[in-house]
């Protein structure tokens, strides 16, 4: 049944051949990426570009206002102000997640204005537009009855379409909260360094995705007080700047390109990271979690 | 229906209330492992335990006989002749594995010896054992059609329980091969540091799972070169030492404990995972996928 469901897969990814007797031609992610052309990729907008500039380098993230636009909207006004230049890493918990934001958020004295920025935010758990452009990933999941791709970013779905939202795949970018559905503002982000935690999903507003420089945040120390929180100042690793990509000089903008989602390529891309054609592979699995089909990025310029 | 598997699953793990009519009281993962008690827990076998001594600190790991026992048996003689002491990190992949090994491994006049150890061993990749304690989780899984822990490791089988294997989830530990099935030999080693990437099941050996030290390899710098191997040998971190626990003093081993996948507790554990009672959530999504549960391990002396 399931080979048979990602069979069908092969065959609307356009990869099939004419004569049903020849298997179609299956082919490795190196190969199909080679066979790109400029349209499969696309440049995100440098409005919904952030740059987290760590001493170490500079980590790239594409906001995803359709789904979390008034978080998305708030954080913006935090980045103009300059709000997080000369805050700091708060908390680095192994295979889970980095965060960052103001040391002294909870010291009414010592706390740093938000501008004009709003306090709290309802939170942007999911989307209700079933006209979203979502493309279903034929695989099995753990937390979700659909799964699959919206824009470039790995989001879920209820059998019926009612709701869809973005997944905590690695590497996704949220929002902090306290315990109210409606405590977070964007004024303390993480983002996740490990096995998916699916868990949060529904749960925490999810506002993007790192494209480039993660290491800058997984090689970080893990923090040795509770749930990874750093236990002194003097280990905070402060962050030099966070920056929209339009606020910088292009020359000084950080080139790259995401393959598009929403074309041929990316069924091509599913296919060959379900099938896998590389020599290495004794027994490939023919299966495919939605975690583990990664969105490429290529880029153009050192960061 | 899904709902009504997690409940039998609920009913199955003791901790049903004898009125039907009243809800069970859902635990909080602090809560279980708080009312566990000494025989929940285990102490891994000192001759089946690893301790690969890295500058930045200890990293353990439990090896797993009963799946690979060849390659086990292989490493201890390798671990026993001092053959790791001074070799190297030779790659760091972002989201992927840190591995280890010879950096000469490919230079016939500058590899070192093996020793009496096996240059090469057909993989293990899986066990026919139909008699293995089994201990199935009801979760949705993208690479398995059935999947739960087998004496502390996450495992995946066979509809018909024809085939068990190890699965790669985040930190487990297996012999680096080349592209025959049989080259690998247990001399290079490698550890899931992301993602888990299950696509490798069945196709790699999988030897064992790091209980505790994740982060003195998480942190590691990235290598820039193909597949994240370092380009340099100055780059290399070199590895202090590797022994079995058994070869140390006790005073000098790392005490810790895990805890039991064979009792009521994991269940427990396994519920609370599931049914998130802690007050954060807010949409508990009651469901768990099988790298996503965590194997609580106790550590009693600093390593």
């Amino acid at each position: 049944m399931r080979r048979a469901m990602l069979a069908l897969l092969w065959v609307l990814s356009g990869l099939a051949q004419a004569e049903d007797e020849t298997p179609p031609p299956r082919l490795a992610t190196a190969d199909v990426l080679a066979a790109a052309v400029e349209a499969d990729w696309r440049s995100p907008d440098p409005a919904d570009t952030v740059y987290l500039q760590l001493p170490g380098g500079r980590v790239v993230f594409e906001l995803a206002p359709q789904f979390a636009p008034k978080h998305v909207a708030n954080l913006k006004r935090l980045i103009r102000q300059r709000y997080f230049d000369g805050l700091a890493i708060l908390r680095v918990q192994e295979n889970y997640v980095v965060q960052w934001g103001d040391p002294n958020a909870a010291v009414e004295q010592k706390a740093r204005s938000l501008g004009d920025a709003e306090r709290q935010l309802p939170g942007e758990f999911f989307v209700a537009d079933r006209n979203l452009p979502f493309v279903a990933l034929e695989a099995e999941d753990a937390y979700a009855d659909r799964v699959g791709f919206v824009a470039g970013f790995p989001a879920a779905q209820d059998t019926d379409g009612g709701r869809t939202w973005l997944a905590h795949c690695y590497g996704m970018v949220g929002v902090g909260r306290d315990y109210a559905s409606d405590s977070g503002s964007g004024a303390e982000l993480y983002v996740t360094i490990g096995h998916a935690p699916r868990h949060l999903d529904r749960n925490v507003t999810l506002i993007g995705r790192v494209l480039t420089g993660m290491e800058y945040l997984t090689t970080l120390p893990r923090g040795k007080g509770e749930l990874g929180f750093y236990t002194s100042p003097d280990r905070h690793v402060v962050i030099t700047s966070m920056r929209l990509a339009s606020q910088i000089p292009p020359q000084e903008r950080t080139r790259l390109s995401v393959i598009r989602t929403d074309r041929p390529i990316f069924r091509k891309l599913v296919a060959a990271r379900t099938f896998r054609r590389e020599a290495w592979f004794v027994d490939p699995v023919e299966r495919l979690g939605l975690c583990n089909m990664p969105i490429a990025v290529r880029v153009s310029s050192p960061d």
